[in-house]
């Protein structure tokens, strides 16, 4: 069955591959999926045929036979469940997996997605810039602890799962603001991410689409 | 295999089951599994103890066995999977029910996530009023994407699942701002599934741990 993801026509990002369908394209390049591109513009993305797909008008969304989905997390774990290399055997491992699957989108991104809404949509607001310091502090109390937690280890649970492809997908949209290098074990986590040649495959995937002035990150 | 869940000892939120560990109990209910509970103080919960289990030393902790997970997401989708209550057997069903158990954490949470520090973390900052009405377009902007997308359907996939008990789950958090009402198609969702006898049990089950002034939602 073929595979189809709908990605940005044209990233905003500038090439750094933040684009959350990065993420997808690094998880089918671990998985050994064969897929095909549908770039989206943004006023395609608004318009009823891409709105009855993704109903909060954003990508990406992934197509495969009769199964539609969007949301990047449940993307990834579909599938993370065809392959080994992103899921283990062991139903507990499988269950933790997800756990960190969760706590990258639901408690590392979002004070990180704050800092994106500050330096872009709020970035001429009257409060700017004093609110900037409580913005940056909400991210390093989590980055303290994700730190704390991972240690001098390779990957969060023993060997690299989607857990991890998700986490190092999270704290990438970081590396711009300078916060990770106060964090050297996750900037080498990150690195060690980076490193893996199917994160190279995805990047090199979306680099055509980014355009335009990069993205305060 | 018996199941233990660590909650708030005292939940700050006046009783109205805003904390994370009522969605847990919620799964629990609705999947008809007993539960013992652990309630953490607030100093106990950034103890040693309590953060090698829950890194962020943030509730709920899900014991099982050899099995200890946090996030809620991940416990409630580990509970649905035990039960047909909260996800099909067809696996596109249960791929499109995680979907929205993202959809929720991911995409409609932070948001109002927001509203909770704007209104608590950030409410003395001198831009609180002027900055307010942007924290509030945000939440609307995702709450009408997610009423045109429920229509005038009882759940989010045709039957109950997982996904709507998140989904309604967050949406509980916007009961007393006033915002919900804007939506009514969104009220009488949160109104279905707050009638479901499961959530009344999680609901009661959380009211003696309520202590002191409620949040402002």
């Amino acid at each position: 069955m073929s595979i189809i993801l709908r990605c940005f026509e044209r990233s905003p990002d500038g090439g750094r591959g933040l684009a959350r369908d990065t993420r997808v394209r690094w998880a089918l390049e671990e998985a050994g999926l064969a897929y095909e591109l549908r770039p989206v513009s943004f006023q395609a993305m608004k318009e009823p045929e891409h709105m009855a797909l993704q109903p909060f008008g954003q990508i990406p969304v992934f197509q495969e036979g009769d199964l539609t989905l969007f949301e990047s997390g449940a993307i990834v774990f579909h599938i993370a469940q065809k392959s080994p290399v992103l899921l283990p055997d062991d139903a507990n491992a499988r269950a933790r997996a997800l756990m960190w699957l969760f706590a990258a989108v639901n408690t590392v991104e979002p004070p990180i997605l704050d800092l994106t809404i500050a330096r872009i949509v709020e970035a001429d607001k009257p409060w700017a810039a004093e609110r900037m310091p409580l913005v940056l502090d909400r991210i390093r109390n989590r980055l303290g602890q994700l730190s704390a937690r991972l240690g001098d280890a390779e990957w969060l649970e023993g060997s690299f799962t989607v857990g991890d492809l998700m986490m190092i997908s999270v704290l990438i949209r970081l590396k711009m603001s300078g916060l990770l290098d106060e964090f050297p074990k996750l900037a080498a986590y990150v690195a060690r991410g980076e490193a893996r040649p199917a994160y190279q495959r995805a990047y090199a995937s979306q680099l055509p689409t980014s355009a335009g002035a990069p993205l305060a990150g």
